[in-house]
Order: structure tokens, then C-alpha cells, then sequence
């Protein structure tokens, strides 16, 4: 179940992955963790099946899709799911989110004498359990939970319950599913109907979810029982981001379908920029559906008029610097008899470096397009994201050093055009008072501490 | 450039690749070959970057993606390029189709006392070109094909050549491009942009390509020479199973775009079937552009309605028998936004086994669709392939065994329809006496010996 | 050198091995560890040369050969040198010994929340030194070193030194070494000639050497420098079964070479039992010196009679139980010319279970012996090993259960001797209160606290 | 049963292994053939107990550990047993020898169309076979080994036999033994104790055994019979280096142990030189029976004044060559209080480059002995092997461009002893005429065609 869950997860992070289950060992009478953790994709690491069928027995599981953003992603030691065993008992731990106080708290603890293994913010999760003087695991993790900052969706293997876990304002999605008597918790709800679960609803910011056997042996029954709790107050603020990149279209969040917000985004740039062409062609895959969108609202055909390889994953090897530009080519092809002789619209989901869609704007033109508009479904990324998302420096955000027209001619587009935040906004159709909008506007819900050095206002 | 050209051209083969060279040693001052091969996708096989930049060096080389059609898939032995020295000097061999006298051939040659490594039927041309008396490597090569019959489309690497050879009835594709003073050849032409090289020609059926060093040594200059034979009259009869299914939409074959091609059957199919529904939906990816055409030509609307999983590859482990469903679950989720109360239009490029067809159906119901119509972008396929696509049995090809209805409730369809087989000629705009249609019409064009009882006449 | 060094030390550890060196990164500006360890031979571990030349670059290393004593042997997390970091910078540890308070400690530590990754008592050690108060390493391994007890030969790597300790008794060899400029610290002084070392003199039982870059800087000059500190009050107790079966016989312990001690022992063993026989023969190799003494002075011809296969190493596979033999079978092989007829003496260094001794005496009355007479270079051993030998449980002990005349029996030989324990005190030339001989007395030089339990008195 | 077999003949080859079995598959009801092959030693290539139990199933099974004399080591298709499929079945080839008309077969089946996959002599053998008229594998194995000449000791696994063959003059060892009711073949009689296995008689030089189940069919009953054959007239030379230096001195060859002939060899140097010194020291460890046969004829003490590293093997990494003595050094130490001060005779088995014996002489009077004489249990090789044993090149043999006295020198010994010719004959106790000397006269009883011109006759 966990396999085909990181499997449907795989967009989240695809450095490397793990499973831990939890066993309980008859012969020595008490329960024991059993890890399997690898770089790579989830197909690759866990590609021998007796892996999955013999060596991850157990009642319960969880596992992690890695994607860095602190902590060196060579390192080994940093693949999750965390499993310590301390005074307490087993813990297994999978976090999706950036703590903001990690640095204060790692030099608290290690003046204390703490061993750090790995350099993930994640590990001081543990640690604080560990210390924490609470009679059992779960006040403990409760306490550890209070004592950090930033932006975590966790879930927690514990030797009789498994934990799951949002901060209070609830950055990064989080989703609880049934499956017959037991429970399942996913980051994204399209990890659901894989295994034949259903979704029942969003774990809350602040919330702490408790699922165990009931009777609460490790050894016991198969019906599960769920407690909740509310452990912070709620202050949602979703990241934005989740709905115009990161997560899957055929997920939901907070209500609405991933992909149908998209081509909202899509009938508002319609309606925000009126063009004269004759095609309107996404970049694939994720501006597929702010495309149909705008083709629909504008009245302009939509074509599939770029080709992406299937087979384009991390292990890829980077061309080297004088083959630059064949990363874009061995990716996508464009498909002359749709573009050639014609005036056509690009419709792509945000621009961030802007060197891929550069490469895209000349291989456009390259295959015979008279004019070539680029359209981006969502604002100016001008601040980078200190909550999970692996952005570049602030320097290195096309939209913080260049003007509309500066980006346009780096691009080499007959036009430039950006949704407006406003109708971004608006086409969510979620209030922005609950949503983290900072990669756009700057503002950024929780203190990011001394990291507030490396941002500076944009102007323009 | 091979290794990016055999990422473009993965979707022909995912068993297992490889890439030999033919370097000169100046040391020995003698040609030496430098292989690499292994199990896998092509990223996956090829993932250490010193295998390319050191191992494999040399001035030219062919590769190969295996799609097992005879030959044991778990056989090491079996993955091509095959590499032998022999008497004329070192031989590499890529080969693409099916031999139809492949049996005939090793008996012959088994009794006369030579030794095969592999199960496939590619040695025998190694053995036919060693045994060959010719005098020289191209003259052995010629006579061992003019030994062999049925589909090969060959590159052939010697001490001092690169060869390229097609069968006289150029079932499969292969086309040569031009990369500054030196060549290439491909299957499909979809290789050459993510190399930058440019399609000169199609390989014509029967003709034999020799490419040189202007000057003819091993270690010579860098600019190359071609020569032409041809080998065998011409008499063209290329797979329509490339258009219909198996090349990538971004390939042009016989003069043709793939991709329009496709979208052509969509369009022919609506002339065909008038139907009222809501919403046009195709089966990710191939049905892409049939169900465009389909739906500009209908007007009903067009959406992805069903969502592909980027990361299912062959490593994905094949769920268990009482989890059967889950295949087609992990690869496609529906929209129900998209879906939900709408009389919805399926658009799928074939039916083989339709096993898969039938969950679809099944899941786009459960997704909420109050008619689900099954359209196919070409007709019932009826009989097996045996010049080189991977079909299946005969009685377990689904139009070989029930009618038009009794397939609709296999499904569980709505309406179930095919494209008709004249439409499918009409719209793939080449004469009919140009094409194999063998899977449709049950006519094979070259002999199929005694895998002739393999096969049965379907009279409905 | 390092690695040199630990394959001179192979056989006092063959389980696992690893090293760990300091360099200075000079990009970074400040040092890190690199780290290589593997389960296996050295010879294996690192078998790949550029894992030597290119990953383990540095100024200092140190290794580490496992041989399990405490901590379970199939945990990869177990092999040393451990390497963390942590406030004080970075720290590697190998511990030659094991701690008698080792549960202790660590009960009191995870109750304190500390987290332990290995199952070793060596990891009690850094964390302890962690969680000093004290301001610099060398102080806060010193408290470290304070609060533990029991045997612990330990070599220790920080980014500015490397540092030698040895506990108050010495129950394990530790020694100096010079190469030129630098100071090489083993285990035993059969380590220094293969790396073209000089022998400086042993670490003193309580001593604590820091050895530094002169100056002090890690990334500075090639030039040692050395300081000692008595951190407790010597009281040596080296244990004899170094001299006995573990040291190498090249080696130098307390100034005796191991070699000519072991002669002694057969000198003595001739003097204590005056024996008629024909020939005599050592089990190779432990007691070959101990059986040309013997020869020696019993006037007795000395000969190899029973023949070692050079091959067998951990990794041979034990044979199942119904060819229980086969183990010894396939390691020694009698000569039968030297054998058959004759009345034999066998010399061995030691009884432990007595399986394979009595295998022995089969094999050489099968080979045709007339009589077997069984003589051991040390006296029985009756109790088992806490200070860093894997012995059995005392119960397997086959001196332990069995009155000598029961042993003779249990072995099938014509006759049995034991070297006396005065004898060997005699014949090894140092004062019996500078030894540790708890396997043959019973008397343990520190409270092995609970593990008292698992000893009991022998009275035969 | 292969696995100990081979294991105890490892000292036969190092660099590679590898087991074939035959096993009856019972579904397809025909014979299939198992392999598992690796670089290595037997312990490490088998060490997964799972390909012993598991993977190598079957009635029969043959081995084979590679020490290349021709085709390149690092050539993976090098590593025997070989296993084709042909017309006649399976066949799988171990074979010890060189053929010494390899290159002329090689060419004359190249020029009819023959395809090698290794670079090995032995795989002629198997086309020969292969392109045998005769009606059954026995006779088609019979007409080959008519065809090729030279040293092989073979065994060969067909569908339904096991044969062992042997060429006329038997320069390579080939023993029968007995299991029970099954027969087992060996190059050494040391194969046989391991196994529990005893020695039934040599094969003899031109014979040809066949074993196969009682009944003949190939997953029929347990008994084996045996059928023997003279398919040459016998003329033996058995190379006297495997007395010399390569057999195992538990093994016996002609009916003499080959420790006692070593031995022998000692008591023969005795006769022949007369030295005063104090102490007779072996090389260790082949020289050990030749040093005790001196030690004891002249009267001189016996030491083991040079201790053996224990896991000195092929995986050992070289050292640079600016540490060039470290390779001797990491493998042998001196014992200082056997040495200093003492006139030291040292003995090994043969003298080759010379280099080894240089830094021991070195190494010995490092340790202070005030004289070394070195003497050599063999004479002095002045010519290379062409019949199965890997000698360098003759210029690279010492005592093929240096006289006595400039060896002496070269050495840097006190003096320089060697066995003479006649005595090495006369110790031997077998026939000059039945064994083959080459290395040291030059008379090389097969033709070596074309090497001819490698060898010039040494007049000193």
C-alpha cells in the first residue's frame, strides 16, 4: 500500500525514498521497525518485490518521497522516513515542510551534548521527542510539536500508533483516507484511488491525528481507531504554490480540484489579455489545463503542438555546458505541421529562472511560428519560499531583476503576459487571507528568522 | 549523441539497451570495439556519466533498445548491439523486426556445426556474415541478407563502416539524418532534434547505406562518405501499426506527421459516428491527438479527463492477482469535475486484449459519467503481428474472438466503435498497397512459414 | 597507510572494517571527514583503488577491524570508526575492548533523552564526550574517558589531532610508532614494518597521547607533534591470552616478542610432561613456535604434518549440520607419510569448546596414527572473557565442565596435557599481578558487575 | 561438493571461478544446464549460500578456478566453465593447459566462419565438437581432442555424462575418486579429503573417462558406472613444477606425496652444499618441508624466522611503485630474535625474476643477521613454460641472463645455492624420461611451433 502511495506521490520529490513498517516480532515478544531506503525514484529502490513482500512485513507503515531544500541531498543519512529507537520505544518519522527555527534550536541542543546524524531540519523532531520528560510518545511528540517553528506535515510511526501531524497554518497539504477499517494519510489526495482508498477529509492545520489498533495492542486486532486533536490554534495559509506548480491535477485541496483551479487560471488570463492568434499550445504537462481554459474562453484552438519525452526523470544525465540546450531538446519537440506559418500562444504555468522557456520561445520559432506570445498562468515570482519549496536565490527569480519588457526580450517572445495577482486570487476562489501568497508578494506568514537576509523588496 | 538518440527513441524497447563503439587503438594501432549494455530503461542503464565519457569513446556507434518480440526477455545474451570479432574483423549488430525463416536458418546452421550464444533471431545474420566467402565485410554482409527474410531494419557497425540496411518491404522505419559532416540513422526521425541533426531520407525498403571516412582508414579524418546499393527491388508494405500505435507523434514517416496522421483518424472517426454526448476525453497518450481531431470535428468539447502517472515504467512492480485493478488505477486517475453527470466520449487508439479498455470504462462510471461511448481510432485488430510488434496470441486479441456487441459488453460500454478500415486507409493518406495491414485484414505479405497454424481466418 | 596497517591487523578483527580520514576543505574553509567502511576483509572493503587515492584524502586517518563482542554483528550502524559531529567539531572512534558499566551509562544517558544509532557500547564514548561541559575536545574526551570503565585500547580523530588512549590496566595492546615527521598509532607492532614504520615504545595502561600538526592548525604543516597525559594511575593487567592465541606472532608486547613466548610455552610444556613419541606436530599456525620448542627440547623430530588451507576466511560458507566435519575438513589435511604408523604428539595453543580438537585427533588417527597424544600451550580454560575476547558461555567451556580425564575421553586421544598455570606465568617472563589470566583463574581485575552472574566456580 | 572441491584446489587459480550443473527440468522435460561465474576467489563468487542451494541445483556438476595463461584476464567471456548450446545438446568445458596449436586451429575455423567469444585456447574445443560428423557426443568430444594439441586436463559436463580426459604426455595433474556410488575428478588429490572423497587412482596421460548414470538417462537413478578409453598412446611428462612449486603438498602425484619430495629436495641440497650457519629459515610457505628436509640433513636448526601474513591474496591492492618494497613487506616479517646476530640460511622453492628474493634477502639482514646464504630447493629456470603455467618472458628470468655469481650479487646474499638438475631428478624418485623439465633444459617434448622464436638457448 505504502509502495503505490509514494508511487502516486512521485512528483513530490524524486531524489530518493523509504518505507518503514512497523512488525511485531512474536519471538522476542516486541515490536521492531523494519527500513528499506534508497536514492532514486520509488519503481527503482523498491524494483526487487521481495523487498516489499518479505522484508517490510508489518500492520502499519510509512514512507517519504525525498525532495531537498535544507540538508545536502548526497548525503544518505538525510533519506527519510527517520528511525531512532530511544528510551520510548520505535520512532519512524516523514516530514514535508521547512522548519523556520531549525538553526536555534540544532545549537540549543547540540550545546546540550546532542548527536546530530543527519543535516535535515527534520532530525531535531526527534531529538526533542526524546528529551521531552512526558510520560508517553505521544505527549512527547506533542511537546517536541510546540517547540518548533515553520512549516511541517508530518506523519509518525510510534511502536503502537501512527501519528499524523499539520503546523498551524497548514503550508503544505495533508489528507486522511479510509480503506475498509483502516486509515490512510497522504499528503495529496491522488494517492487515494491507487490503493482503493477514499478520501475523507484535510487534517487540519494544528491538528494531531492519533490512529491505532483498537484496544491499542502492537500485537492486536485489525480495526483501527483515530483521536484528534488540536494542539495549536488554526491560521491556514496554504501555500498558493501547491495550486499553480506543485501538486498533482487529479488531487484536491481545500475543496477544489487541482486541475480545474488550473484552467480557472487559464479563462482568467483570457480574460485579462485579449491576443490575436492562431494556436494555443501548452507547455506539458502541468499548463495543460490553464491551455484548454484559455483556448476555450478566447475562442482560439488548442493543439498539444509540443511533444515531452515520457522518459525524462532525474537519473537523466545533464548535457555538459556546450550541448546546453539539448536538455530542452531531448525533453520536448515541437510539432511543425501545428506551428509552422503560424501566430501561437504559449500558455506555461510560471516562470521562474526563465531559461527553459527561453530555450522553448526560439525552439517555437525555430519550427516555423510567425509570432510566438507566452502566456503564464500565475504572477511574477519574485521572492524566493522558505516553506518547502526548493526556489533559487532571490537574484537568480527572473521577475526580481528584470522589467515585463526586460523578461520579454530575454525570452525573445513577440509578447510577454502574466496573470495578475488579483485574478489569481480571484480564480483559486479561496479567500487570500488563507492562502501563503509569498512567492509573488513578499509576505511571508511565519518570522523566517535571520534568512530574512537574503530577501530584499522588489519594485517593479 | 547515441546515448540521446536512444532516450528519444525508449518508447520502441524498455527491456534493456546498449551502445557499442567502434574506437581505434593507437596503441595496438588496430580497431577495438567498447560496449556497454545491461537491463533498463536507457537513463537507468547508461546513469554512471563515465560510462559515456570514458568507456564508451570512439568514432562512431549504434545502440539499441530491446522489445523482446523472440527470444527469452531474461536472457543477458539477448541484449543487443551483438558484438562478435571474427575473421573480417570486429561486427556490431542492431536489429529491429523479425525474421520469418529464423528457424529454417538455425537448423541449418546448428547442423552444420555452429555454436549460437543467444535465442534471438539476429545472430544468424552475424553467423551468415562470417561464414560468408565473400572478400570483403560489405559483400558477406549483402549475402547474408539476401539469406534472411522478413522485417529487418539493421545498423551494422564494422572496423571502418557504419551500416544501414532495411528489408525489401521496409516494414519497420529507419531514416537517415545529417549532423554537420557526419550521419545518422534512426528509426524514427524523432531522434535527430534532441541531437540536433537534421532528417535527410527514409532508408528506402531493399537498399544498403555504407558510411565511411572519406578515405576509408579507421583512424582517419572526421569527414564521412556515403554510399548507396540497393540491395533487393523495392516493394514497400510499412507497419500501419507505426501510425496507429507504436511511433512517437513527433515522427514523420513516408512524408507523413505521425501526430496528424492520428489526428485524422479522429477526425474520419467522427464522419464516421455521429454521437451525442458532452465531453471527448482520450486515453493518455497516444489517443491524444485523435480525440482532438475527434472533437473539432464533432464539436463536442474536448478535455483531459483522465490523468497519466508520468513515472509508471516497466521497473513498476505488477500488483498481485486479488489487486488486479490496481495496474490501471496506479497509471490513470479520472476527473470526476470533468466527468460527473456528463455523457462522456472515450477516445482510445486500439483495443488488443481490452482488458485495460474495460477497467477504464469501469472507472470513468465510477467517476460519475451517465454514458461512457468507447471510440477506437482504428479498427478491431484481429490477427497477430509476426514481423516484429510484441501481439498477443490470436485467441487472446479480443475482436479474434467476440463480435461488435459481445465486445461492448465485455467493456461495459455505452456504445462501442471502430474505425472503419477503409477510413483508416483514406486517412493516413498513403495507398494501401504501400502498408501492412496484417493485424486488420489477416493478409501477411511475406510468408509466414509454419507459424502460418498460429493463425485463423475471423469471419465476422 | 592506514590501510596497510589494518590489513597487518586482520586478524584481530575480520567481521567489518572502515576508515575514516581528516581533511581540510579548502573551498569551505574548514575540515571534514571522509568516510569508508564496508562489511568484509580490508582487502575487500577496499578493493577499489580509487576509493584509497581519490575518497579518503587527508592528513590523518584512522581505522578499525571488527570483531564482535557487544553489539550485534549484522548491524551495518555497529562497524567502526564511528564519525559524528557534533558542537565541538568533528569526531571518529575505533575501541579495542568492552566496557563492564556499558548498560548502565546508556540506561542513564536515554534516559536523559539521548539517541543511539549502534547497539556498541564504543558509542557510550562519544556521547559522553558530546555532552561534557568542558571547553575544549581533548578536556571533554578526558571527562569521557573518566566516567567509563573497563578495557578500552582507543584511537581517536578530531579535526586538529589524533588521540591514543589506553584504560588504567591495559588489558589491550596499543603502540607508537614513528615515520619520519608523523607518529602512527595499532593495535599491535606487527603494524608498523609493512607501512616502513619504527616501533617507539607502548602506550602507556591510563595514558592519553595527543598528537597534533606542530602549531596546531589543521590545515598547516606536515610536522607531528606529540603530548602525554597520565589521566588515571597505571595498574597493568595485559591479558596473556594475547600472548597465548591473539597477537601475531611478529608482534611485541611488554617488550617479549609474542613468537619466542609462545616457543617458551612448548620449552615449558616439555619440561612438565616427558612423553615417548615419534613425531611432533602443531595445529597451524597459532602453534607452530609452541611445537618447535617442544621439539626442541624433547629432542622429538618436529614436522608440518597437518597441512592449512590458505583460503579460509569468514566468508567460506559453514557447512551444514548432517556434514559437520566438513569445516575442519576443508581447512586442514594430514600428511599421511608423516603420519601413518607413528606415535604422534599434537600441540595446540589452546581448548576452548574442544570440537575441533577433537576432530583433530580423528583425522590424524584416521591418517594412521598408532597413538595421539593431545598437548596445549596454556592450562584449561575454565571462565570466559568481558574484556574484548568473544569467548563462549562458560557452560561451552569445555575445561569448564569436564575434569581432564573426561576431556581426554571426550577428545579420543591417547593422552592429554595442559601447560600449568605456573608454567605459563614462568614462560612468559612477566610478573603474574601484570597480567589479566581471568580464563584460566576465575580472578577478574574489574567488577564485571551483573555479568557476575554468568560465572560460577570451577572446582576440578 | 564442487564448491569444497574447488575451494581446496584454489591455489590452482585466483582470479576468477565458476560451477556448472546439470540439472533435469522435469516441466519441459529435458536437461537444462545451471552456471554461476565471477572474478575472484571460490569464497567470495559463491559466498550468497543461496546460489549453492538455491541456483545450482542438479546431478552433476563440474568447476573450474581461471589462472590465465592465454586471453586476457580482465575479459569477463574468459571465465570457464564454458557452456554452449548446440546441436548436440549442452556441453560445459573446464580445462587446465595450454593447446599449442590454438593459433593455427583458430584460423583455419575463423576462415570457414567460426565466431569466438573468448580469446581463450579452450574454447576450440568446443567448435570442434561442435562441427563434429560423428553421431554422438562422445565420439564428436573424441575427434576433437584428436585435432588439438598440447597440456589439457579437461572435464566436460554433457546432457547425460560426465568426462574427464587428459592429453598424452599428462603435463597437468587429473585425479579420479570415489563418493559412495559417485565418482569425482580432480586436478589434485588434495580435492578429496574436503568432500570425504577418497583418491581412486590418477587418469591416465591419453584416457578418456565417461561417467553417467547407471541405465544412461539423465534424470534416471543415483549409480554411476564408468567407462574408460585410451583414445592416445601414453608418453607421460608430467611437468615437474607442479613437485617444484604449484601442487598443493597435501596432494600426491605418481604416486609420491608431494610434501615428501620437497622434502627430499631439502636433504638433497644438504648433500649438495655444505654451510656453516646457525639457523635454516624457510620462505614461506612453499620452501617449509624443503627447509625442514636441509634443517634436519645438515643438522642446523630449523626456525620460521619469517612470518606470513594469512590474507595476502589477489584483491590486495599493488602498492605504487615509489613503495615498491611494501608489497613483500605487507606479506612477510622478519623475526628479529631468531635472526640478529646470527648466520641465517634461508631457503625457498625457486628462483623466477629474482625481485621477491632480492627485498628478502634485504629483509633478513635488516634484522641483523650477520650472513644470508640463499638456497634454492630447484635449479635455476632458464627457459618459459608453454604448457599451462603463466612464466614471464625469458628475458625477464633471472638465471637466463645472469650467471651464478651475477645472480649472487643481484640477490645481495652472502652466497647463492642451487639444487642441481640430476639431484632434482634423483629426489624426485620418477623417471627423467616421464616428466617434463623444460623450464630448466629447455627440451620441450611437444612442438611449440611459432613460440619457437620466443625461447634461444641459455649457454651458462
Amino acid at each position: 500500500m505504502t509502495y503505490y502511495g509514494l508511487h502516486a506521490l512521485q512528483h513530490r520529490g524524486q531524489e530518493a525514498t523509504g518505507i518503514v513498517t512497523s512488525d511485531f516480532d512474536f519471538t522476542r515478544r516486541r515490536p521492531r521497525f523494519l527500513t528499506h531506503k534508497g536514492v532514486g525514484l520509488v519503481a527503482d529502490v523498491f524494483k526487487d518485490a521481495n523487498i516489499l513482500k518479505d522484508q517490510l512485513r508489518g500492520r502499519s507503515a510509512i514512507g517519504h518521497n525525498r525532495y531537498s531544500t535544507t540538508g545536502a541531498s548526497e548525503n544518505k543519512l538525510n533519506i527519510q522516513p527517520f528511525v531512532v529507537n530511544y528510551r520510548g520505544g520505535n520512532l519512524a518519522l516523514s516530514h514535508n515542510g521547512n522548519l523556520t527555527n531549525f538553526k536555534t534550536l540544532r545549537e540549543r541542543l547540540e550545546g546540550e551534548g546532542t548527536i546530530f546524524q543527519s543535516t535535515s531540519d527534520s532530525e531535531i523532531i526527534l531529538h526533542l521527542t526524546a528529551r521531552s520528560r512526558k510520560e508517553n510518545q505521544i505527549q512527547q511528540i506533542k511537546e517536541a510539536l510546540e517547540t518548533v517553528e515553520g512549516a511541517y506535515s508530518l506523519v509518525i510511526l510510534t511502536d503502537t500508533s501512527l501519528i499524523a501531524a499539520r503546523d498551524p497554518h497548514g503550508f503544505r497539504p495533508l489528507a486522511l483516507g479510509r480503506l475498509g477499517d483502516a486509515f490512510v494519510v497522504a499528503s495529496e489526495t491522488c494517492a487515494f484511488a491507487p490503493i482503493g482508498a477514499d478520501f475523507e477529509r484535510e487534517i487540519l492545520p494544528g491538528e494531531m491525528l492519533v490512529i491505532s489498533a483498537k484496544g491499542g495492542s502492537a500485537s492486536g486486532g485489525d480495526e483501527a481507531e483515530i483521536r484528534s486533536e488540536q494542539i495549536a490554534p488554526s491560521n491556514p495559509k496554504l501555500d498558493i504554490f501547491e495550486f499553480v506548480y506543485f501538486a498533482r491535477p487529479d488531487s484536491e485541496l481545500l475543496g477544489k480540484s487541482v486541475d480545474a483551479v488550473r484552467k480557472n487560471y487559464g479563462i482568467q488570463l483570457a480574460k485579462e489579455h485579449s491576443l490575436k492568434a492562431d494556436v494555443v499550445i501548452p507547455v506539458p504537462d502541468t499548463a495543460i489545463p490553464s491551455a484548454i481554459g484559455f483556448a476555450r474562453a478566447s475562442g482560439i484552438p488548442f493543439e498539444i503542438g509540443i511533444i515531452k519525452n515520457r522518459y525524462i526523470h532525474r537519473t537523466f544525465i545533464t548535457p555538459d555546458q556546450h550541448v546546453r540546450e539539448r536538455g530542452v531538446k531531448a525533453k520536448l519537440t515541437p510539432l511543425p505541421y501545428i506551428i509552422a506559418g503560424k501566430r501561437v500562444i504559449i500558455v506555461d504555468d510560471s516562470i521562474v529562472r526563465g531559461t527553459n522557456s527561453r530555450q522553448i520561445v526560439k525552439m517555437v520559432f525555430d519550427a516555423g511560428a510567425s509570432e510566438v506570445h507566452f502566456l503564464v498562468a500565475s504572477p511574477p515570482v519574485k521572492y524566493p519560499d522558505f516553506y518547502g519549496i526548493d526556489t533559487p536565490q532571490q537574484e537568480k527569480l527572473l521577475a526580481a531583476t528584470k522589467s515585463l519588457e526586460e523578461m520579454r526580450k530575454f525570452l525573445g517572445a513577440t509578447s510577454l503576459h502574466f496573470l495578475s495577482y488579483e485574478g489569481l486570487i480571484q480564480a483559486t476562489e479561496i479567500p487570500e487571507n488563507q492562502l501563503c501568497t509569498s512567492c509573488f508578494t513578499g509576505v511571508y506568514p511565519i518570522d523566517i528568522g535571520e534568512r530574512a537576509k537574503e530577501v530584499r523588496k522588489v519594485d517593479f
